[in-house]
């Protein structure tokens, strides 16, 4: 540094580059400070954090855009599930190189989607890896003090409820990693439509007022329905019984499902919804119902809850018990 | 899950295993939620987040143990420089496997490392990689509103100060990369200490108060010395002459300059220090001592802050100015 001018690093002018245009809230300091500052009045702050990595979450050939959309909405989607409107978030991202061509698409969607559900970029980390792109992202929302809305709360007599469709993301991925071989490779309009459910949740975060209002307890669907629900349960201290063939479906995957393409449990164990999981009081259910109606969110009511420790049950349109040799994915 | 009973996948059960016993704060909801609650009484919330990657901030063979200190005391650094009182964190895993015989330590130093820094775990992700270990997180710190010292304060005048001793850490890295063939590696107590400090940073998080009432800018130093200065002085829009024999160095990087094996720029150039670099008003630079001597923290008064655009300037013991070829590590 002999020419006497205030020089940057690669890492600096990637950064100013591609994100500081996203660092539009005044905590974020426009980035060039170590640290963020979160501006609070009397609420609590709701922190939840969730990474994507390359041949895990996303596909290698995934479009850089949709990344990006996805590593915040599945963050975003976690604060809808708890009842907390979006305050912003810090982003790390682990990158082989500086590629412009996939950097340049990324920072613009996620800036779209920062504004889109108003949660602001507030500070981050870019760092060098010999390994899989990754996407660590952690959120902040707002809520009023003890208002979040937990996983234990749920209590029986009150109804189960899921927000939207149930195993589209995973027929979308399906597609992708078997091409035509998957159980709809002809039809390209609901193809597109899976697979988009895959690469670009869409997070329930109009919801959040109405789970704040009525929820006795929530989250997001995220490793699959059976295994999340088991979650709540076990929070909860109690079990659940679901009629399967209320389980909203979108077309493509009825269609699918009579094709013999994929069956209940494939349905139920696939990852990546993102919708809403919810117990409902039975009292509250009209009301959360109009909630989610003025929201232009679907909801489906698919159970009860019961007392007792056991695995939540899946009944078919007989009454009879549905046998799940696998309820979501796990990592290990 | 045909036997009627709650099942836990293996993520589940490694979070359970390993981190939940480190979850003592409230707010953590004993990990079994999707999202954390961090409360506020008025403060503001510091935010920052830093990654670390294996084979880029620490080595293959690095012990678990100070992976795991060096991934929460990177942040910790960051707390400190700002003013802020460690309030909690979350913790991002990408892990190949479930390793139990590098968890176990992990998950334990972690625990340490939290207790001491009065920092609990608030929440997190695990996931798997097919790449290198990567442990991100994003802590939190508390300060009074309007408190967070910035990094864009320094006022020509000040005084620019670092805590600790600069370049040990380059130093450690070297020689974990070349072993004897660095400079100083026939001493045994010596290249201990070097490692030590590349291995396990110790963040100033004691000098927190005194940085938060007398400093008017600062920042941690971690990839470099010089590199970081020309950040300051730039997001404060001021230049700095720096003293560069008032440097403060440990007696091992001392015998390693006058050996030859290492220059006046591979000190200032290098990463990993984790010490306080900040500017103080000539008129508060006594009661700043005062309080850093009751912390039992050394510091160093190493140069002065002037006007001006250009990059800072380091002058040898001649008054004639280092031309620096380096300034700091930079992932791209």
């Amino acid at each position: 540094m002999t020419n006497r001018q205030q020089s940057t690093s690669g890492e600096d002018a990637l950064i100013a580059r591609y994100f500081r245009p996203l660092a539009t809230d005044p905590g974020a300091l426009g980035l060039v400070d170590d640290a963020a500052i979160l501006q609070t009045s009397g609420d609590e702050i709701v922190v939840t954090t969730d990474a994507i990595v390359e041949g895990v979450h996303f596909l290698p050939d995934d479009p850089a855009d949709t990344v990006a959309r996805k590593a915040l909405r599945v963050n975003l989607s976690d604060l809808a599930a708890k009842g907390a409107a979006p305050a912003g978030f810090v982003l790390t991202l682990a990158l082989r190189a500086q590629d412009d061509a996939w950097l340049a698409p990324f920072a613009r969607a996620l800036g779209e989607d920062a504004g889109l559900f108003d949660c602001p970029l507030l500070g981050g980390d870019t760092v060098s890896t010999p390994g899989p792109v990754m996407i660590s992202i952690t959120a902040f929302g707002r809520v009023s003090a003890g208002k979040m809305v937990r996983r234990s709360g749920a209590r029986p007599g009150d109804r189960i409820v899921v927000t939207g469709t149930i195993g589209d993301a995973a027929l979308g991925l399906d597609i992708l990693k078997r091409g035509a071989a998957a159980g709809l490779g002809e039809d390209a309009a609901a193809r597109e439509m899976l697979v988009g459910r895959y690469r670009v949740p869409q997070p329930r975060n109009a919801m959040a007022e109405a789970i704040r209002d009525h929820a006795s307890a929530a989250m997001d669907v995220s490793d699959g329905l059976a295994g999340d629900l088991a979650k709540l349960c076990a929070a909860s201290g109690v079990s659940a019984v679901i009629d399967s063939k209320s389980i909203p479906l979108s077309g493509a995957a009825m269609t699918w499902m009579a094709r013999g393409a994929v069956d209940i449990e494939g349905i139920v164990s696939g990852g990546d919804d993102y919708e809403i999981l919810c117990a409902i009081p039975e009292a509250s259910f009209e009301s959360f119902a109009q909630a989610a109606g003025r929201a232009g969110v679907a909801v489906a009511s698919i159970g009860t809850v019961i007392a007792g420790a056991s695995a939540p049950r899946f009944l078919d349109a007989q009454g009879r018990e549905i046998a799940l040799r696998r309820t979501s994915y796990s990592h290990f």
